[in-house]
């Protein structure tokens, strides 16, 4: 139960809040993965793809925390084992940034982009299914987002960077 | 495990991150009957009283979320169930009052003293347990806060007047 | 126009956002004496004290800005230089204080009160008028509030704090 | 001096902390045509591009606001005419989004990705002067960025839609 002990990982699963059936299978099996491998979860509360990988992650038996945008709990979807009402709006995308060691982006609109975004420049790695192409003005770079093509590569990537991470 | 199941309530637990011994049992009382009595327990994931809630909480197996000032999960204490960094310094303590239902204050120094009042101000229930003691200039009104002299009678308080809130 | 030249200090005035005449009229010769000794007056932008504060500062030609609770710059009191949403409601009140330098409370509600509290957390000093009155339940510290009997005491406090608190 | 009197616009400038002579004199024209409409302009108060939209408005006499991500005025640019620490690192870009009617995104790495992507989100309108290319995963947007080839392009769009967007 207890998230602190060594090793926990904590990963941001971001996505799209009205999902085709393509994007919500995928988001549930990211949040099956995640939870099989004992990881947190941490995602945005509400419907869509954060329903779908909260779901699969409560079918495993996972954690699973959800930032609300409201100030109301009664929004969250069913399947969170913690519901925060944050009352920040859009603002609590740099709070789920802030709350992962790394951000599995799914397909996405525009609050996904800006997930990807914050995580990026807070310097937490990103992993993309399906999501967002990015190129700067000058071609200099093109794009730091890890790609993968599997919702089971997406988490086996995310889980090797978060932790990566948390060994330097 | 699914912290959204209809009825449960969500308590901050304030206090100072300095606790003398008094204060610590206190707050590891407050946790373990939260605890005992199926609600989420919010906590700031430091040192003192926050530690002692969380410790409180964890011994009865119960649910504790950190939502930390810093970007560093490490600073957290070792007995929550999830510990969030926010990056927010002060400013989460209007984050943890968000989440809460109702705001449970032991002791404490003027950290504390801001939860009481972003929880008064956003209408929430606060219980006090050897808090603060305030005064309107114009003695209109003394002083919002609930008076316990226990740990059990701030819990029962604080579940109590956290389900009224919620059944209007 | 520049607010950043050398020697520039931003105040925070705090009140309620429904104020007697008297405490208007305290608010309003608060913003007016900033406004002439030079400082940016910081607010949270609505009527009652945060109104009469702005139209003081601005009838003498001052600087003031109006952090607001939401996200619609038409609530905003129209004696102000710059009106900000911030969509943080309460929240915003955190924002206040780190723009600021040092704090005027104004008799004030559980709002002020929560401004009194973030900003001692800060360590940034706080000149009360006809505010709340803090006892801590051990009776240690009684209250850290500077108190004044005029608003032209508050603002020679406030100014002298926030210049020594600079200088060192 | 009042920054709310009817017809006020606040246009965000985003925009590299390092910029290269191109950019900043880009950012420079930008902020001095702002300043010569008589907007407002809101900008990260830090150097390289922000510095610069800054001392255009300057010395055109316009209003410049800065929002600072750290809690120390002292790392403001010199032409800011109100320089406000927030504490929030990035999440102040979301603030500035917040303030703003309109953005102009000009160059930029991932800290100007954010506010793009915060401002569609929130629905405001993004006017982008040599920044980023987005992609959507499925191809059905391209991309919601008004492109400009001049500062002055940019202004004016940017002013245009934030006056459409005021008058809905």
């Amino acid at each position: 139960m207890n998230g602190r002990r060594a090793g926990t990982s904590y990963i941001a699963v971001c996505g799209p809040d009205q999902a085709s059936e393509t994007v919500a299978a995928q988001a549930e099996a990211v949040g099956r993965a995640l939870a099989h491998a004992g990881a947190v979860v941490v995602c945005g509360g509400l419907g869509g793809a954060m329903e779908a990988d909260a779901a699969g992650a409560e079918a495993e038996g996972g954690m699973v925390v959800g930032l609300l945008p409201g100030t109301d709990r009664a929004a969250a979807n069913p399947h969170l084992s913690v519901a925060l009402p944050t009352g920040m709006g859009e603002m609590r995308n740099a709070l789920l940034v802030r709350a992962a060691d790394a951000v599995i982006a799914i397909a996405g609109e525009v609050g996904t982009l800006s997930e990807i975004a914050l995580a990026l420049k807070a310097g937490k790695p990103v992993v993309g299914l399906g999501t967002w192409k990015l190129m700067r003005a000058d071609g200099r770079h093109a794009d730091e987002i890890v790609r993968a093509t599997t919702p089971e590569e997406a988490v086996a990537s995310a889980l090797r960077l978060a932790t990566d991470r948390q060994a330097t």
